[in-house]
């Protein structure tokens, strides 16, 4: 097995993405192909023992930066490693390409250059997502600001898949992110898509959830279009940094609360460390004809450790020969025929 | 000044209603009718000393329970605590209608039995949502799962309005919710809204914010469709349940955290109170021809105490009269016209 390593992308590279090939390839025996600028790579390597590891470097000359308009940037950076290591998924020399960059620029860099697998009409962002009772999947957490119906039931089929490979949950419940739980609430999208959801073969949809109870842990799969997962996630961020903030703040506020947050402490860094998206692995953009990994802006080592397992998994799942069949079983089922009838 | 009370609605009702009435009528000196059953009432009343505070009973048989589908309910059940409290404002006997109950129930009585304000489309829920620096005023929370552009900018003025009465800032900046902050990241309806919200005349228009940025701050008026903001509230709520129970489940992991976690105490108690949203003072439809205030459905007595400080603040800020003006304004400057163009 090989992975395409995104080395020059993410707020911490080349540094902690070089780590993190160096954690994965020595916990799973496997290739990782360090895509990038060659010197910078080389000037990372000889900081570790690297003796009996399989890190290939695959010379890329550009960057698309954090900052790049991703179309733009994908087309005029030909030699930059998101393409370079595109093009090696595409080619067939690796099987995954995992990046911690401008994720715009890595779903542009992936559709174009590693291509849309057939009969998927967008591929979306796939998530695993905290909650009360350990994680649920989320999608589409940024892919696709405007979606139809059709679409979010092929996001049902990739979600429940990956929540079978991924979080080894073999028959996951699947829920719609509305604004209320029962029947009948939620967007002209939602209600469209809830009819065509419940004829989705392969698929067990239960309706509506509301944003409180996907935390609390009443789904294994929840979808929505990506506009709405992007919010959704982002504030999550935002309230874990303001929880901390609140808390810190107040427990510096006398001397008797000062020294319980210092016995408390173990704790605190317990519960950060569940908290840690560093730990979910990234997202998958799952729908290309290949593997696609996008891990956090901020990842560190041990992110990009996650993200390359999360490659490594779908790999040996065959999680995209298994989505593939999925679709074709939508199609075959007649169900998309059904809603264009509806839908018009 | 006399606000109607809905005593029948929300979880703890009657009791935690009348005990909110109380406290109101006592700090603010101002007239509450409370609008229910009159032997519940009495009840209640009797447990408290009510001495010298104006607390009339307005006799209502029937309640709009939480379970009730809003539209029916409305309609069939006419002698409901919502709807003649409505009427009491309609009438001009009331100038406010303040209610915990069914959400939708009270949207809906508010609309048909004290009626949208001229030239509104449609009515909004604004809501005050923590951030790192207090509050930022929140827009639509779930009034409008559908909304145009237009409808957008109208909100855009209405939180203007609400955040210059209600939250005391002298010119707020407003931004519209979306998945990236760079101009141009949006669904199609942030970006028609975007190019609309630019030009309106009494809005200060600083362009999109994501998710994490309004917990951050980073605006005094947040606006989005009421589908988005509601599961903004919603994740918002869930987290804030997720992090005091994943922190408390590591506090008691240890004897040493445990200690900790006895010295920490008030600080999680501070914490708590300013994460509370029983301190917001309830979320306010903004758009009919009179106040109308809704409280959580766990609203305690605190929180019927502040939804009622809500309704009080906007009758002598002359909050609706304001939004009228700002409406005519847009009307007048012919951008809702160029809107008509733009959107054919």
């Amino acid at each position: 097995m090989n992975i395409a390593l995104d080395v020059m992308g993410g707020d911490y590279a080349p540094h902690e993405i070089v780590g993190g090939a160096i954690l994965a390839a020595r916990e799973y025996g496997i290739t990782i192909s360090l895509v990038g600028k060659p010197e910078s790579i080389e000037q990372e390597l000889i900081k570790h023992d690297t003796a009996g590891l399989k890190l290939p470097i695959v010379a890329a000359s550009e960057v698309i930066e954090m900052h790049d308009k991703p179309a733009t940037a994908v087309r005029n950076k030909k030699d930059s490693s998101m393409v370079v290591a595109c093009r090696l998924v595409k080619s067939g020399e690796a099987q995954a390409f995992v990046t911690a960059g401008n994720t715009g620029g890595a779903l542009t860099a992936g559709i174009l250059h590693i291509g849309r697998m057939k009969g998927i009409q967008r591929p979306a962002l796939i998530t695993p997502f905290p909650t009360q009772h350990g994680f649920c999947t989320l999608l589409d957490v940024g892919a696709n600001a405007d979606v139809k119906p059709e679409h979010l039931q092929q996001f049902a089929v990739m979600g429940t898949i990956y929540a079978r490979r991924i979080m080894n949950i073999t028959n996951p419940t699947v829920r719609i992110l509305s604004n209320g739980e029962e029947q009948g609430k939620g967007n002209q999208l939602v209600l469209d898509a809830a009819q065509l959801l419940a004829q989705t073969p392969g698929v067990s949809f239960q309706g509506n959830i509301e944003g409180r109870d996907v935390i609390a842990g009443l789904a294994d799969v929840v979808i929505t279009d990506g506009f709405t997962g992007n919010v959704l996630i982002k504030t999550a961020e935002g309230m874990v940094k303001l929880f901390r903030s609140v808390l810190m703040e107040e427990l510096k506020a006398s001397p008797l609360t000062s020294i319980g947050a210092m016995l408390s402490k173990p704790a605190f860094s317990r519960m950060a460390r569940r908290l840690d998206d560093s730990e979910f692995g990234g997202a998958v953009l799952m729908g290309l004809s290949n593997v696609l990994v996008v891990g956090h802006g901020k990842s560190n080592a041990n992110a990009i450790r996650h993200a390359i397992r999360v490659a490594k998994q779908s790999i040996e799942s065959k999680m995209v020969e298994e989505v593939q069949g999925g679709i074709h079983e939508i199609a075959a089922s007649g169900s998309d025929t059904l809603l264009l009838q509806e839908i018009g």
